[in-house]
């Protein structure tokens, strides 16, 4: 299960509206933050997130609207006496801008910060949930999407079914509901498949927030429980879209279609789309091809 | 006359009560920032400024709170289709911040972008009114403090007088205004000094934000309307205010007092001081000293 903030939902120019596109998902004592334009900080500080909490900050790619409050909230971690370890994953040259703000601007980080430079895979493994990302299609320098998936648990073990089979309790019930074959004292053979359920998938979601419909999108979005994506235009600005590298919200929602998402939360709105008016626009454009369709906005919180 | 607009009050932190320290300071059409923390373009949104008057950005030094908000309002002034040269003036470094950011996260200056790498000296020099700085002592870094000045500007013409000796309405009226001695046609000289009233000191204002108290941030605030001044902590923690290159409020006052400052604004409140009664406390020891003082917060506006 997943609590997903959007701390920002906007393109490129924060606004009083809207700050730039970030996203914070947490699961069980984790927060995974994506993308860390100017004011994140304080947008996790309104969405009452902790910052002890903080495991990995994401980005998707190097223009300043999705890393400018980078430095300062790595700086800020520091000054709260962080000592817990920090991955910073992102595209080649994220790394830079790390060594240069130490270099210009005095940043300290006195926990240990793992800097990865990804152009696609998985990026962390912990305990039950795998992050990765694929490159996707955005323009002028390599840009990230990223996946948040559970593993797969086992199915429910049925406990009546093993008994009623002869299987005693004790640890031939766990080796069965570990997936082994076990034989019985009287020589039976019992198969897990006879007392496990079907394997219950974890949650999933997708970010995409700067990119043109593209294969590596339509690998993060695959059957995925929340697909955040780009829709920086509306179908009439296709041509912007196109030319800038950014998606419409009909091609968010053709996306979320193919990829059999099963739900898309629209982000990284141009500004010209201020008022609620031109935003339904949007809203509506989406949701004449996928049903499952919600606006972004900043502060909102969505369970997966 | 300047109208002064505090966009941040706070040190080293920026928190949902005070972002880091910036002011902005209008003068007629212009506009000067002083220091550009995370978030102050958000600040400069709130406050109502015209980012169109802004006429350049000065920043007292590269550590992070005065200066991590610099690389997007750059980038948002440019978005917005800036074509108005724009001023840079900071202390020795400030230069590499903006050659990085073009080479790391895209940052795109389609104005022309004066940068002033300065130690000390008239930085801007404009119709009527310059802006100056001087080294202070902090730590760590070279920093700069600042002194906005109108000229001083002749006396009032006193027209009967001027009449009375028998100056005729014309040219010599405005050679008296000038400050020349003119001869009448019937030989008589007038001296300027017998039409002209005292010359007119134009307002001034100096912005120390992060010092301790030192012969440069004398200077800046010789006989100021108003002193914006680094009061990071009270006096009982004076030991960390030398330690870390920062004042007491008492020292504030100190300096406001020995410099014949008219107002003093407390500024750069280290965040233990959240509460009204800690903030109280600095009012109070200041004012022991020097009557004319007050907390500066988010968003004030003063006039000098």
């Amino acid at each position: 299960m997943f609590y997903v903030t959007v701390l920002g939902s906007g393109a490129t120019l924060p606004t009083l509206q809207r700050h730039t596109t970030s996203v914070a998902v947490q699961r069980e004592g984790d927060i995974f933050l994506f993308d860390c334009g100017e004011g994140t900080q304080l947008q996790w500080l309104k969405a009452g997130l902790r910052r002890g909490k903080l495991r990995a900050i994401c980005i998707s790619h190097t223009h300043g609207d999705h890393v400018n409050g980078l430095v300062g909230f790595l700086q800020t971690l520091g000054l709260h006496g962080r000592e817990r370890p920090l991955t910073l994953v992102g595209p080649p040259g994220l790394g830079k801008i790390i060594k240069y703000a130490k270099e210009t601007v005095g940043l300290r980080t006195p926990y240990h910060l793992e800097t990865i430079e990804s152009t696609g895979g998985s990026v962390i493994e912990m305990g039950g949930c795998t992050v990765s990302c694929q490159l996707l299609e955005h323009h002028g320098r390599d840009t990230l999407g990223f996946r948040v998936e559970e593993a797969e648990r086992p199915g429910r073990f049925d406990v009546e079914t093993a008994l009623g089979l002869g299987v005693p309790e004790g640890p031939l019930f766990g080796a069965l509901q570990r997936g082994e074959r076990v034989e019985l004292p009287d020589g039976t053979v019992v198969d897990p498949s006879q007392v496990l359920g079907l394997p219950r998938s974890g949650s999933a979601l997708a970010y995409c927030p700067d990119t043109r419909p593209c294969e590596g999108a339509l690998k993060l979005a695959h059957r995925v429980g929340l697909l955040i994506f780009d829709s920086t235009y509306s179908e009439d600005l296709s041509f912007e879209a196109n030319e800038r590298g950014h998606s419409t919200a009909r091609e968010a929602a053709q996306m979320a279609l193919d990829a059999g998402a099963k739900h898309l939360l629209l982000i990284h709105f141009s500004e010209r789309y201020a008022s609620r008016k031109r935003l339904n626009g949007l809203l509506e454009e989406a949701r004449s091809l996928f049903l499952q369709v919600e606006l972004a906005h900043d502060l909102m919180e969505i369970q997966v």
